[in-house]
């Protein structure tokens, strides 16, 4: 009798726009979340995970190549990531592991680049390429107005019930006044109205589902796999179905983080993003009121879907074999700083929460531990090329595999600075300050206490989180800091210096170059002065010629 | 009776390791070029061109791409480009011009990047990328040891009588002794001796007469072509035909460039490349008095065929429609610096001779000029798309169309500073020096007097080429130097932070994103307060919707 060794799976659950401090394991003092928490009990809970880019498209091709923004090159939603641009699931493909997909990618095809190169964007290639390296089993980016291209999830509501031209915001994405009538759910105004459908129908629901339905799938076919389930909540339009819209109120709503120095004093990209009519509108306690409730609830559901998923892997009997990691693309200031949105990189923005289940016995040590290693949202895919027994291609991936802090094992040459990135070229910012279109970058270099940020064109902004933690003291004028500023500008001038640009050729091929004097045995002489010398080289490296 | 405007052509000439020096127009005392210094007369000679690193590979594809080398990825020699980089074939396809090779490029084509997508190697699309944009009328990359694929240049000189297993080796790049008998041509010894075939059927004439046939040819097939004529001399294996082996003897060649200082206080990575094999074999006198008369004779081999080349052109009405270029893909140390090959940033390596003549009326102020505008390699991509009357693509090209200096008007906002990189993880020496193979990088960054080498992991290099013209002292660690190292430190600094690599999105797609509001004019909705205040932004973008 023999006995088959389980298929090792990865399940990487992605929440969108979720800030860290909005969890119950990462110390929120309302919400409870005890699904997401026990996770955090059975895995480890990284403390300072940050984001490449603080905004969904370019963190997620971030997170779904492995690469730094300024390597990959879509920095912005929308730009397509060019093609040959390799991906998590180019390296998965090539050792047998499924990649796929169950809800948001925000990915963009190179319509462009698969034209040149004669693709069909509909061949099997075509697909694999336009959607980041995943097989689509439900895409679904979550945002859906009227006039775009429809989701699945349209017809689900539809055959329950919930007809319209546009279900998903006619139903699901508006909300419902007092007297039944709709609400626009784009508009803070109405984020403290509960969705027009019920919970069950809702997003968070539906993909949840759609994730164990494929998980279903999955097993007669037999082939390992890495889901990616990419839930688009609670990114906004900020509506949650009953009995999730009711369950916080303005009470719940913790103190604001801001300062009225840093208003007086901003930094002018600062100034400007605080001028942003999202930043000026979620700056309002009324608006604050409104959305954070919903927020909350939001995240509670989600909390309430992962107890739904957990206990679907327990009873199927993966928990043993399969790596669970729940995370998000970046996190919302909900007018913390008189900021929306995100676009900065003050914790609220670029700090994610990252929780990493390994199911095998060596992380047994590190369960239910909090890791402060300072982790980048681009170590996921070489973590789990490494989880599936492969090697991560190191002159093209420019993370690192968590498998040595999940086994308890900080490498003595572990990072000392997390690097983040953003490009504000598609934004008013950029107008506003007359910036040109490629000068419009901005860099974070954080070491675990200072956080600094270098702006194209302006002086530098620098944060002290140890005396500092709310980041309401901006120092990069300050001369104190001078020594901490040329330091981090340091790092970053090396950090920009040295991309995994040569993607085509291996670091195991550059090193037998040399080692093996693989130019003189090709035939290649060169500079050698007469017979003699070239017959003692031969001779060296064991090359016997006429 | 309607007249048809010519077709512009632009003919593209490079040669291999042809330094700056060494023509009648750059000032060589001894080396009379006089078609080359016709060509120079006719249009203008650019004093201050560099290429974007200084070895064959890279630096073609910075030729070919007209990306820095941080961009394109192709470090080394035999290091692909990767599959949808674009090249200047790709732009010019899309304006209907053809862009034709014959001779050498050095482009190693991206097979697993061609698996990855589904490519045939062999098909149309497959062939254009594996050829780096060009459509191979003559591939011929000039080195042809035993044992690799062959080139039709084999068969041409077997149909000449010229039999071997290896005729490139046997008859055209080995010397003949005085008794005839056959001396090894890769080695230094015997770079006196003459190629053992006549001037008629060595490389040279042979890529002329190709070159001149494929223009021929084009006359029935009508379209506008750019065709690059890509010389593999005056590279090594130094051997050349008569009469132009005894043309020039020990008495033309000029005082080595070179102190005992150099020596004495080198700079780790110069120390380590003057003690590689042909560093120390160039460096000695019996080497150069054999390889330089020979490196004489295949330049005055080159300018002659540039008179044949040009009376052809001449003859066929071709001369007031073709931009004509001459140039070179780095240069050749020749025991300068007590340094063979090319490897790093000094003049007799990184700069090179560059010839444009345009025939429009609009470059006759400029013609048999000189320019000192700082000038690099990757300018040629966009000044021949610029040419051709079309638009460079500016979010890919990182350099900038030559015509507005061929036309007598400077930009006021001219580079101030070049750009040259390399890698040396291939080398030894990055054995000899311990270094990480992602580090093995320097960085050229060069004012016009002040030449900064940022090389990771070690200190500086700097030469004043103003008080010391023939860079024989290296002031990187001079305290005197500290302001103009910061500086030009600071200018690569902002270089490394802004490379091109959003290739998917062009910039005029960037500007109108924020200037015609088209994140709101696609519904999404972001941080709007209420229905009052979205009304005003609709009324505001011109949007009217129920």
């Amino acid at each position: 009798m023999t006995t088959k060794t389980p298929a090792k799976n990865v399940l990487w659950i992605m929440c969108d726009q979720l800030r860290y401090d909005y969890l119950g394991c990462t110390g929120h003092p309302v919400l409870k979340t005890p699904n997401i928490d026990a996770m955090a009990k059975r895995g480890v809970l990284f403390s300072k995970a940050y984001v490449q880019s603080p905004i969904c498209g370019p963190s997620r091709m971030s997170f779904y190549t492995g690469r730094y923004m300024r390597s990959h090159g879509s920095h912005w939603n929308g730009w397509p990531l060019r093609i040959g641009e390799p991906t998590l699931g180019d390296h998965l493909k090539k050792i047998g592991v499924r990649n796929v997909l169950v809800g948001k990618t925000h990915m963009a095809p190179d319509l462009e680049g698969l034209k040149n190169l004669g693709i069909p964007p509909d061949s099997i290639i075509g697909v694999h390429v336009s959607e980041c390296g995943f097989e689509p089993y439900e895409r679904d980016d979550g945002l859906h107005p009227t006039g775009r291209p429809r989701p699945a999830y349209d017809n689900y509501l539809r055959q329950h019930g919930y007809d319209a031209p546009n279900p998903w915001e006619h139903w699901a994405n508006s909300g419902a006044a007092e007297d039944g009538s709709l609400q626009n759910g784009w508009l803070l105004v109405h984020a403290d109205k509960a969705a027009r459908v019920p919970d069950e129908h809702s997003e968070t629901p539906y993909m949840t589902r759609r994730a164990m339905e494929f998980i279903t799938d999955a097993e007669d076919d037999g082939r390992p796999w890495c889901l990616h389930l990419s839930y688009i909540k609670p990114h906004w339009p900020y509506i949650a179905p009953e009995p999730y819209a009711s369950m916080y109120g303005p009470e719940d709503v913790q103190p604001v983080i801001r300062s009225q120095e840093e208003r007086a004093n901003a930094h002018p990209v600062f100034a400007a993003y605080m001028d942003m009519r999202y930043s000026r509108n979620m700056s309002r306690n009324e608006a604050r009121e409104k959305v954070i409730p919903t927020y909350m609830g939001l995240i509670k559901q989600i909390d309430d879907q992962m107890g739904v998923l957990m206990r679907f892997l327990e009873a199927r009997g993966l928990l043993d074999t399969t790596m669970i990691v729940f995370t998000s693309d970046h996190g919302d200031y909900l007018g913390d700083h008189w900021m929306g949105e995100k676009d900065l990189f003050h914790e609220q923005s670029a700090r994610i929460p990252l929780i990493v289940i390994d199911p095998s016995s060596a992380a047994d040590s590190t369960r239910g531990t909090v890791s402060d290693a300072l982790v980048e949202a681009i170590d996921l895919a070489p973590t789990f090329i490494d989880y599936f027994g492969s090697n991560p291609p190191d002159h093209i991936l420019e993370g690192r595999s968590l498998l040595p802090l999940l086994h308890g094992k900080r490498p003595a040459d572990w990072r000392k600075v997390v690097f983040s990135e953003y490009d504000y070229a598609m934004q008013d910012v950029r107008v506003m300050l007359g910036q040109p279109i490629e000068r419009c970058r901005l860099f974070m270099v954080f070491d675990g206490r200072w956080k600094f940020i270098h702006a194209s064109g302006f002086r530098p902004m620098l944060y002290d989180l140890e005396s500092d933690p709310q980041e309401l003291t901006d120092r990069g004028a300050d001369p104190a800091c001078a020594d901490v500023v040329a330091r981090l500008q340091s790092e970053l001038f090396d950090w920009a210096l040295h991309p995994r640009m040569h993607i085509t050729t291996p670091n195991a091929k550059i090193a037998a170059y040399a080692a093996q004097q693989l130019q003189v045995k090709n035939g290649v002489l060169i500079g050698i002065w007469d017979e003699a010398e070239l017959g003692a080289i031969r001779e060296k490296i064991g090359i016997i010629r006429s």
